[in-house]
């Protein structure tokens, strides 16, 4: 093994990392729809989303021209104290496996975050601040994108109001603290502060709260608050931008040891990994220069990709934000209780629908059994004790290189391992415990979701 | 900050990595005082400890003289894994303390563990596998050298027995969850296996066990069962050789970026991570060819270098394990409970208490409360949220960075950063929320710990 000429890990040096975000819109032929008003059926207009969302983000979000925005030297800085991820060869998992296919994986948990986050937080923080805001407002559920935010938020000296489901804040009180170490606020969900909590919590004395209504409180506080802004981890536009690095470094790191990947692999929840993972190559199919096999994962208890309609619904359950055209099980989808393996987001970025709709990826859905299975193999073979969201990915790259060791042929396997589990330890817990089940929905349940899709003015 | 030309990390590429161990001892004029047999009093032979530890263990525990152990193909392979591990320059951390010194800290949580204790885990596993054994036990108590020690055994297919002390086991389900699931079974100790454990459990029925009745229980089932041994993760010398491989690592990288560090802090409990580190800069330094400024800090909680004596004592509370000399409170001293920040061993490593006996390195004590705002400075300043034993080296790498700001030295200070703290948020919730004390021990306190000191046959 030691005879190899490609090394264990590559590392980009810091004058080899990227500079500029890759815009993936401007190459997309089948551009993705726009976001609509949902009272008017009309696509909104940049003056309708800044009492919302910071301005510059607002532009990005809407721009579907510009190639490259070069990154702000500030980010550039933050991105050096836990970037360039490194692309791991994964000699010790193929070794195991006995599989002929090259295995690599791009890590992005080596951070207090623990994933991928902190990519947009820094950038979305980073605008907060340059507009001359105080702070920013936020939703979480696991804490991942809270934590992310919180760091971001330190490290610029703004102001963070992180709303998280109540369940999650009394569950999960390990993400709170390090939230609360970085000086974030952290409000349980539904609360008294706002008036949307004291109407919720009026109507239901003991909810344990959702992500729509934390969704629902992070956006008042914004709106309300002069000087305050809210922000997003995933789905938008805007966060796959900025998560282009993930890619753009892997890129150039395959470059530099001059190898092509195969296969893509990638999990998908609301995008934000896959959609960054995925954007310069595909770049490269949508301008026919390169072709590659991308694959989105995700579970078989919220089937978005392999399940879902693809139509106009909300990005929320409380049914307040804009509608986006999507992959979607409907607002009001809730995965099954014994669901534990995250990714459990009811639609789908609109650029990554939009690609999976004009067939330029694929999608499988995993259960989440299987995920930890090959969870438990990767981090007793690699090292890493991966995030379950990540492990969906790891599944589905063992179940290709598998393949490869049948067929005899030589695939190069790139996946996107996009966080750890250490605060994941409730989900392997029932695993270790052999207590952990599989559920995929039935058609009936479907239906139901399907059924409160909304009805958008104009259309039919 | 972006025109400086020292990087953020410097990382060794991987044909720059440490082939051979380095042994201090072997530097050493005064060699570490010999363990004692405590009935005899008479020097221990390597055949008196075979039962116990690995053979080749053994023979790397008591020699003095081989300088340069060959790290085998397989530990190196493992170490590629995860390794190497960053020489990070802190630019954010010196900016926010406005500082004319130059920071620089090793990284060594970036693996699943969370600190340096696979580097020796990995090499104890590897020489039991090689002795042909069917596998280890050992102890645990917050869980990070169990979960080190799971992780290697799980990649060399060797069984690992962890005793965990039972009240870690009820309040760190997490670590325990790590542990399992890299296959490792664990115990909570006391336990009805083992002889010690169930006469512990006789005499005590509600006892929350104690590291030292751990270390009995893996005692004792290493020596009943055949194919088993026992592993130690600090203290011995053995594990400070395998350590070195961290300043080995540093010293490279300051060597390929053409600086030479002024100050040396590290953290020190049993001494794994302050040996480590040190040993080649040290080895200069006794040398003649360098001199550099060494610091250990340890808790003022838990002060066995700054107020302990110089004596020979057991190294477990247990009273079972051999004799060794070195700085120590009395292995019947326990920390106060409010004691949060780790590093709670009574003694230090033989090695470091001859280096410190002799006067070629300093100590300093520090209090918890400071320790826990010095880890939330450098969480929110540099991103990694720091394990409360690394942040006793942050405090005081913060304390000379600020009197450079006074005197106008621009000192190079290199510190320890040996873990991450997403396992003890416990402790930090307790800062967090403003309850966290300080408690210094009486000359009283100390008192009682030293009237438990052993008298060795044949010494007065």
């Amino acid at each position: 093994m030691s005879e190899n000429k490609i090394p264990y890990k590559v590392y980009l040096a810091e004058n080899e990392m990227p500079t500029a975000w890759y815009n993936l819109r401007a190459d997309m032929k089948n551009k993705p729809a726009p976001l609509l008003n949902p009272g008017t059926g009309l696509p909104l207009k940049a003056e309708e989303l800044t009492p919302i969302f910071c301005e510059e983000l607002v532009q990005q979000e809407l721009d579907e021209d510009t190639k490259f925005y070069p990154i702000p030297q500030e980010i550039q800085d933050f991105y050096k104290m836990y970037r360039p991820s490194p692309l791991v060869r994964a000699y010790c998992l193929e070794k195991a496996l006995d599989t002929p296919a090259k295995i690599y994986y791009k890590f992005e948990g080596n951070n207090t975050s623990g994933s991928h986050k902190l990519n947009s937080a820094i950038a979305q923080a980073y605008y907060a601040k340059n507009q001359g805001l105080k702070g920013v407002t936020t939703e979480t559920g696991a804490g991942q994108w809270g934590t992310a935010l919180s760091m971001a938020c330190a490290y610029l000296g703004l102001d963070c109001k992180v709303f998280m489901v109540k369940v999650s804040y009394e569950q999960k009180p390990f993400r709170r603290e390090v939230m609360r170490t970085y000086g974030a606020s952290v409000t349980p969900s539904p609360s008294t502060e706002t008036e949307v909590g004291r109407r919720i919590l009026e109507a239901h004395p003991g909810t344990t709260g959702s992500l729509g209504c934390a969704i629902s409180e992070a956006v008042e506080v914004a709106v309300k608050n002069p000087g305050y802004r809210y922000v997003l981890g995933s789905v938008l536009n805007q966060v796959l931008l900025h998560q282009s690095i993930i890619g753009l470094e892997a890129r150039t790191a395959f470059d530099k040891i001059g190898v092509k990947p195969d296969v893509i692999i990638g999990c998908a929840g609301g995008g934000s990994n896959l959609g960054g993972l995925i954007a310069p190559f595909m770049g490269e199919k949508l301008r026919g220069e390169a072709d590659y096999q991308i694959i989105a994962v995700e579970p078989a208890s919220c089937p978005s990709f392999t399940r879902g309609k693809y139509a106009y619904d909300f990005c929320d359950t409380g049914m307040i934000c804009p509608l986006a055209k999507m992959y979607t099980l409907g607002s009001s989808f809730i995965p099954s209780p014994n669901h534990a393996g995250g990714l459990r987001f009811h639609g789908m970025s609109p650029v990554l629908s939009q690609l999976y709709h004009d067939g330029l990826m694929e999608a499988r859905a995993v259960e989440q059994t299987s995920v930890f299975e090959a969870a438990e193999r990767f981090a007793r073979t690699e090292g890493i004790l991966p995030a379950p969201e990540s492990s969906h990915a790891i599944k589905v790259a063992i179940d290709e290189a598998l393949k490869c060791k049948e067929t005899g042929e030589e695939k190069t396997i790139l996946f996107g391992l996009t966080g750890t589990g250490y605060f994941d330890l409730v989900a392997y817990q029932k695993f270790n415990d052999g207590e952990m089940s599989d559920y995929i929905p039935t058609d009936e349940d479907l239906a139901r979701g399907f059924a409160g899709l909304p009805k958008v003015p104009g259309m039919e």
